[in-house]
């Protein structure tokens, strides 16, 4: 794999010169100026020429980088992606898919939308499952996904009513998107062996994204915290460093942060903004493997696909409520 | 403290004989029949008589109780809640408000709403941040919480309409609830230092809590594998057992679960479905302390006084915009 770099050359020469090993396969874009974290993406769009954000999508525009990967601005980063990628034909909202530890040694759930747009109707959500089971499919070789929908219960009768007609949608289209629906699941199951894809709009998805990172550094926290406290929890931290050090690489949000925005004329990966060299290698590696298995015209078929499916969809559910309750055929009623 | 205990009297009979002590302070209701887990709110409400769930609600109407504590069907308990003790005058939508643990020991914070109802406009949000705050200072004894909206992001320019508009409300209002507003927050402070009380609609906040929960789990369940996984780590965990298990005591559940249904002419303590010995034990723990501080009638004069505020805020709101922009003087924009 060789890679282009985007940013400041001066401050970069330097630092690549010390890693001989690495320059040779790494290519310097100079950039004037960076996208800073607190820039609105409006103002990016308008006024980001000449950015390394811009300059490093614009290499996959042209077809000269395969896959994008930045730790910048993550609204900045969707709208200036947005912006030089366009959305795939069909496609209402594009969507950032990120992975998730569960309790199976090297298996990772998919949750999205964790916050490329705060709102999304049922057909989006139709468009986030066929596009989560594809990058399930494709990035995590997941042969067919189990894919739920995130409510606040179980049971058919709770949570909003976008959240319902979600529901009979997915349940209508599983087939044509090669996945499994198993229904509502709750933000317990996140983390489970429940489901593979969590679908979800971005605003509850950030959410639950942020509490699940603010969650396990708490008791990562207490956890050292305990340890040090007595010399008894010293010396048994000391005797149990192995177990608790593979512990910490299976929780590690650097380890798993690669989110992917899933929906656009090209495959980009955000890194967390405070990631380190272990994350960004995390996300460099999951852009290389995407790009791999050809993962953008999978998915470009699959979101022709659920537009289809979706429509399919519409017209029973339409004929439903024209034949009135009680006439049965619906399995997902 | 006595205690009325509401179900089936042949069942909880021969279960009180076993403990002397606690049976000469308890009084046996008997209750025909139980809420399910998977009764709907709506049939509880109409045929729940005869329930203990009823019984147990209509001891705090009538003045008999001065705190109700269920482990039951959460829907079923709002509803009947809400039918037999009726709103504060003035409210529109109860919440739940449930604890979660912070880095600082013994610190609880609090959040709402957790799943009363799936919507909150910016109106019922205010009155949110008016009623966490009274929880935080009667049950918490914190003197001037501060309150934050849970949001995406920090910045004033993201997340959903709705909220910017709660967020200039809660930001004219504080003064009024006695509280600091700290603006927005997200997922990752909720369990943190940078604030007391996080208001959100139920939808968000109860995916929010069910995420914490599995990730808690999810973490001590690794944790457990990692310290049984070699003889070297068994050894360990045995020098470090005092420890994790003070660690487990901080960040158990089980310990903090005790959800308390806001704006009801009645103090409900719902405990969690799966709570043991301990998570009831602390249930009816804060039931006592709220009833002893007298939460309800300090909470009733919250009430009402964040109906005052949020009228003022609004005609603030209303100047604002007939003013039209640019004329300033409104601190939070």
């Amino acid at each position: 794999m060789d890679a282009i770099l985007h940013g400041d050359e001066a401050l970069l020469r330097p630092l690549l010169a010390r890693h001989p090993n690495l320059a040779s396969r790494i290519t310097l874009r100079h950039a004037e100026r960076v996208v800073k974290m607190e820039d609105k993406p409006a103002q990016v769009m308008r006024h980001g020429q000449g950015t390394s954000m811009f300059s490093t999508i614009d290499a996959v525009k042209d077809g000269e980088a395969a896959a994008a990967v930045s730790c910048g601005n993550t609204g900045a980063l969707m709208a200036v992606s947005m912006l030089r990628l366009r959305k795939l034909p069909g496609l209402n909202r594009p969507a950032i898919a990120s992975l998730f530890p569960t309790p199976t040694p090297g298996k990772m759930n998919v949750m999205l939308d964790m916050g490329a747009d705060v709102k999304a109707d049922p057909g989006d959500l139709l468009q986030y499952a066929f596009m989560g089971a594809s990058y399930a499919r494709n990035g995590l070789s997941i042969a067919r996904p189990r894919v739920g929908l995130l409510n606040v219960g179980t049971e058919e009768h709770k949570g909003r009513a976008e959240l319902h007609e979600a529901h009979r949608l997915l349940g209508h289209s599983a087939e044509a998107g090669s996945f499994d629906y198993v229904g509502f699941v709750e933000g317990t199951d996140i983390l489970s062996d429940r489901v593979d894809v969590i679908v979800t709009d971005g605003f509850t998805g950030n959410v639950a994204l942020k509490a699940i990172e603010g969650t396990a550094r708490l008791v990562g926290d207490l956890l050292k915290q305990s340890l040090t406290s007595t010399l008894m929890a010293k010396l048994g931290a000391l005797l149990g460093r192995g177990a608790l050090k593979r512990l910490q690489m299976r929780i590690d949000p650097r380890r798993v942060n690669g989110g992917v925005f899933l929906g656009l004329n090209g495959t980009v990966v955000k890194s967390h903004g405070s990631a380190d060299a272990t994350g960004v290698a995390a996300a460099i590696g999951l852009a290389y493997q995407l790009a791999q298995v050809r993962f953008l015209e999978r998915l470009a078929a699959r979101v022709a696909s659920a537009e289809a499916a979706g429509q399919d969809a519409a017209r029973v559910e339409a004929d439903r409520q024209q034949a009135g309750p009680g006439t049965g055929g619906i399995p997902t009623e």
